[in-house]
């Protein structure tokens, strides 16, 4: 099997030209960031994903994690990589140097991030957990916990955890029964099980360092009754040193059907009369701060989707130019490359089409991340725009990720469904990212109560004029033609959809509950058109002082194509939005 | 895991009422036929499925087939379980008394075989095999052949294969390589290589009668010069019996990411000289001959989509009941079976609105096979109306079925993911149907070229006038309401695009080509809309006789939920059809 490539003309067109990092030449807020910076970290990142990680992928899967009485053994390979993935900085790139990190922006490290996810996702699950478990001690403003903890983690000596889910509760945190009590000496004892822990336990590292939800004695019931915890599996002094062996264990790993490198694992806490925790924070505030790593995990699960499908896009692209066969429809010659044929080429370019829009959304969202650090005034506006785009990118991605692993097999014909070619291990590996952190109904929920009701549709109606801007400079291009009625319909749609929201969140919200789900896939498809107008728009400056036109009339081409072939969905979402109720209320589940 | 429940009740409802069976009364065809029949049948299967098949298809999974030195053994249990549904008639249900069938009904034959595949799909692949060899030899009208093979192949004694694909060629078959040459006792010596032969090689029967297809020397090039062998395991002598070892050898068996159970083998034929091949029929008509057992094998695959949503269904409603997570949005009350959610009970009823539909339409064709046979009057209607169905039910029921195993894993969340529950088993089995006897481009090219274009539009032209006809009936009920306007513009956008392909026909077929796909998604759609509507008609006039009134009021609200949640794509689809050509031909591969 082929090893990853990194798509650097694609990365490097997108994030210089489409999304909104291209204010970076004028805000000049990274000192160190200049183009051949960026150049070097993604060449450089490129050779890792493609050498290192890549061909640790397959054996991975078939290899799988092994548990032996509490201990969790990753697959040959792994350890090795995880030291050289620390010691080349990759794990901080994006996190403060005076913790040991790169300090740079968010919309390189997404770019390398996507690398990684490419080429390994099984193995690079840990990271998003450090970015996050990071940002959360920067946040909780604990001097004490920040010196032993943040500079271990961000260099990967230590790793991290996640420690939320339950076997009563996946996705209600409010109910966690995992108990913590204070200690005279300011210390909790944590007891409690917690399962579907994501490198729980593993040998990459000396320690790990979870973080745990837990409830406080007569804590508020709830979700405003949750309080988070570092439990680290080996106790750490004042000076930040390793000590004994603290009341954690690691009681068994899944069998999944996929991400078979990652362990995922049942953990107790206290067996032994209790695990002992450092609060984080305030009592009681524990989601708050969770949330912190959970948008920094989604942010990373929508990811996972562009790089599930940019990885099967490469293979399909390579099985589909070797493998010849039939007749061309048009001239008649026989035996020809399979790409020739026209559903073939359909589903290429659906493939690439959908993962350019997706990965331009995704470094768009970076980007503002790193406008609100830089550019105080818009600050709000940018965190809002993140704040609305991480369900829709979170739950459009990996739903697309989905649909672009069985898009793939498809092309492989049924060399997709034999193990060996490694392309049914994307579908595999990627059927759980429209689950974890946060399910896509989940997601949808958010989006619709949080995320739109919540500011009246304030966040919503700034991203439609950002729409509209580009659809105004899309549509004044040559290029574009019968496509432009669509974008104006979608664009109508939109605003018609936002306007049912704020309307049925007066009226009643169970039709909005039903039709959530459609709502989100509808916004997913408008940003992804978004992004393509920006692609095609970019695209045709460029070749005003390009000699690459073929490369950018390509470009042009998928964007058209995504018009066509993604962008009329949004008719019919919108009617089952307006309509998502019909049958439901009247309908009584058989018991 | 539960073992597969048989829906028996939904089977009667859709069987009696709402497909064509329901002329059956009348007719009186099937001597022995009567309802009492019907039901005494029905029952026997579903303990069957349900009691032998059922508990051997996750452990089948677990264990797979194993492959040594040419011998492929089956997983535990699938010999016993093979001697049973054989020795209960199950094998030859719809074929002829005279060869040791049963000579019941298709559409009778077809619910049954909808049982055996939701509860075992690996196991019972080999049924459609025999269905379609058994008609190949009724077709072939060789008394010879019939005397020595039908029997032993209805009765199960002996089994069958379907040797198509080579190494070279898999969608290709005017491609084939394997060579058949006369001998002067007018059998044929067989040398060639097959892969991807089904049940090529197990340890279920005493001998396997391989259906090979081959080329005879100076046989005109490509589809024209291809003819049908029988090449038996074992040789078989005038008297029917058997003799010793063909030259036929089983190389390897795939590792596959679902279907364990089924053995998937790579077949030698002629290493030691040559296998001795029997000619089916006349020389260069193989194709012919081979698409009678094509045609059955894809409206069984088809079924396999149902058959798998069925599963999926029963699982996760059984699974949304049991577990309890949650507040209830409209109650407050906390706690809830998640199907009480919005979202998950929205997915339940996807589930099972589109299993009615799908399965409704699988009863439909089976009807129009059945009516064929007693209607001499217009057997070239009913003819005409399965081959148009079949491309659209095969395509669009495996697609809807993949879709379908994912809405599963997405009920079940996490533990979706998880091995144990055998969900992920699911999405792993149904992942070839798309692929196999003619993947979904393969199947929308037949449709719009072979099937609609061939006739003139003919074949839709009648489809659409049937469709007219029922929601005449369907817009006349009480309970119909806004949706009805939903349902004009969809028979709208059928003609639309029936009006397109014949007009595109004469004026370039590379649009049409990248549109395949999506009209035979339209199209689908639209027939299983078709069948809701009969549904819902049918719940309503049952409603005047029966006490069954929720059930019957649950059906008309499914009904409804699906020209919510499914018919208006139709109106993306369209917009797609008659743009497909937009950004494909202006885009050059990558190379």
């Amino acid at each position: 099997m082929a090893n990853y490539s990194a798509p650097l003309k694609d990365m490097d067109f997108l994030l210089k030209h489409v999304a909104d990092s291209r204010q970076f030449d004028q805000l000049a807020h990274f000192d160190d960031y200049d183009a051949p910076l960026l150049a070097a970290v993604l060449e450089e990142a490129a050779k890792f994903a493609g050498q290192v990680l890549s061909p640790l992928n397959q054996t991975g899967d078939i290899e799988g994690c092994h548990f032996n009485d509490g201990a969790v053994t990753t697959p040959a390979g792994w350890t090795d990589a995880y030291q050289q993935f620390c010691d080349n900085g990759w794990l901080g790139l994006a996190l403060p140097e005076a913790y040991g990190g790169q300090s740079l922006p968010r919309f390189i490290a997404a770019a390398v991030h996507e690398m990684w996810l490419s080429s390994n996702l099984s193995f690079v699950m840990f990271q998003a957990l450090t970015q996050g478990a990071a940002e959360i001690l920067l946040a909780a403003k604990d001097d004490r916990l920040k010196q032993r903890y943040l500079e271990k983690l961000v260099t990967g000596e230590w790793a991290t955890c996640m420690s939320l889910t339950e076997p009563g509760a996946g996705s209600d945190l409010g109910n966690t029964r995992t108990r913590a009590v204070r200690q005279e000496d300011g210390n909790y004892l944590i007891r409690g099980q917690k399962i579907y822990i994501t490198y729980g336990e593993h040998d990459l590292t000396d320690n790990i360092v979870h973080l745990v939800l837990a409830k406080t004695p007569d804590s508020p019931a709830g979700a405003k009754g949750v309080s988070l915890f570092i439990v680290p599996k080996y106790k750490v002094d004042e000076a930040g040193q390793c000590g004994e062996l603290n009341d954690v264990r690691c009681v068994s790993i899944e069998h999944k059907t996929g991400l078979h490198g990652s362990p995922t694992c049942s953990i107790s806490y206290g067996d032994e009369g209790g695990a002992i925790g450092e609060l984080v924070g305030e009592e009681n505030r524990g989601l708050e701060y969770m949330f912190i790593l959970m948008n920094e995990a989604r942010l990373s699960t929508g990811q996972q989707g562009v790089a599930i499908g940019e990885m099967g896009y490469q293979r399909a692209l390579e099985y589909s130019l070797e493998r010849t066969q039939g007749r061309d429809a048009l001239t008649g010659e026989t035996n020809v490359q399979i790409a020739r044929h026209p559903d073939v080429k359909r589903m290429l370019m659906g493939l690439r089409a959908q993962v350019t829009a997706l990965r331009a959304l995704s470094y768009q969202i970076a980007s503002r991340l790193d406008l609100a650090e830089v550019d105080s005034q818009d600050r709000a506006a940018h965190l809002q725009f993140v704040a609305l785009m991480t369900p829709i990118f979170k739950a459009f991605s990996t739903e697309s990720g989905n649909q672009m692993a069985g898009t793939t097999i498809q092309i492989f014909g049924g060399m997709g469904f034999v193990e060996e070619t490694g392309v049914a291990q994307l579908m595999r590996d990627i059927r759980v990212t429209t689950i974890y952190e946060g399910t896509t109904g989940i997601q949808a929920n958010d989006l619709v109560f949080r995320k739109v009701l919540a500011d009246q549709g304030a966040a919503l109606t700034a991203l439609v004029s950002e729409i509209e801007t580009d659809f105004a400079l899309y549509s004044a291009l040559d290029c574009a033609g019968a496509e432009t009625e669509m974008l104006t319909q979608m664009i109508r749609v939109v605003k018609d959809t936002a306007d049912y929201i704020l309307q049925q969140g007066k009226e009643g919200r169970e039709a909005l509950l039903c039709g959530a789900v459609n709502v989100l896939e509808l916004l997913g498809i408008a940003c992804c058109s978004w992004m393509m107008m920006r692609t095609a728009v970019a695209a045709e400056k460029q070749k005003l002082q390009s000699t690459d036109r073929d490369y950018l009339n390509n470009l042009i081409a998928l964007s058209r194509f995504y018009f066509a072939h993604f962008t009329p969905k949004v008719l019919a979402l919108h009617h089952t939005v307006i309509s998502a109720g019909t049958g439901i209320q009247d309908y009584q589940i058989e018991e």
